[in-house]
């Protein structure tokens, strides 16, 4: 079940599944990302990387689903967002390297409504796709939203 | 348990807690890291964030977490690191606001060897307190190490 008709005001029903599009990441911006907040050479050197287990750089864990969230995630959901609560459940399965093409998807699991205190605990599932279909990473988040 | 003597060779040991040292935020470290990553009204503006239910300015979930890790648990325990595998866990109990002193912890929940690929899994908690030593966040965190 995917949505094609996005905007702001997105209602926030159970089952639904969106897809934030897709984004790859260049060597440099992998580079530069990890040099600010997750310096470890094989993220931020290609010499290095060679030597690492996957012979090649690869992307900091948090990378993509910042950059997705940030980007595609909060201009359609933000506005009524109170507070996160919680992440669970990311799990990194394969090594994201550059210039790949990742497809990102997020579905509704789950709204707790609280219609005294009118907000929502809203169960997001995030989903990472390599270009062959393969998963990258997923994530569980819990966040209270306003109701609309 | 905690370690007073840290350097970057600490041992991977079940049960050891280590201090990861004190940090703050002022309001316009809350706002920079927010534009960048995180941007909600109530992360990126002091005005917007007096209509918010928390009537102030709170730090993206995310922000405590990434400059410890970087700044504390990258320099002792980043030497052996092969990847990340996964994040857990990850609530965020408190609303965290701008110049509170907030004290990081973390400690080896488990070790998992496996002498013939010499790595090891390992489980990392973090936790991290307010000055009046009210828990804001933890996170539990699995990532694979080489067995030095």
């Amino acid at each position: 079940m995917e949505s094609d008709n996005l905007n702001s005001h997105s209602p926030l029903t159970i089952g639904a599944r969106h897809s934030l599009g897709v984004i790859s990441l260049t060597e440099d911006q992998i580079i530069e990302y990890a040099k600010m907040f997750d310096p470890l050479p094989f993220h931020t050197s290609v010499e290095d990387a060679k030597k690492s287990p996957f012979k090649r750089l690869i992307a900091s864990g948090s990378h993509v689903f910042t950059l997705i969230h940030r980007d595609r995630w909060i201009p359609l959901f933000g506005n009524t967002v109170i507070a996160g609560l919680e992440l669970n459940n990311w799990k990194f399965m394969k090594p994201v390297f550059a210039d790949v093409v990742i497809s990102s998807f997020v579905a509704i699991m789950n709204v707790k409504h609280n219609p005294e205190k009118k907000h929502s605990v809203v169960h997001w599932k995030y989903e990472f796709f390599d270009d062959k279909d393969e998963l990258l990473q997923t994530l569980d988040m819990h966040v209270l939203h306003k109701n609309s």
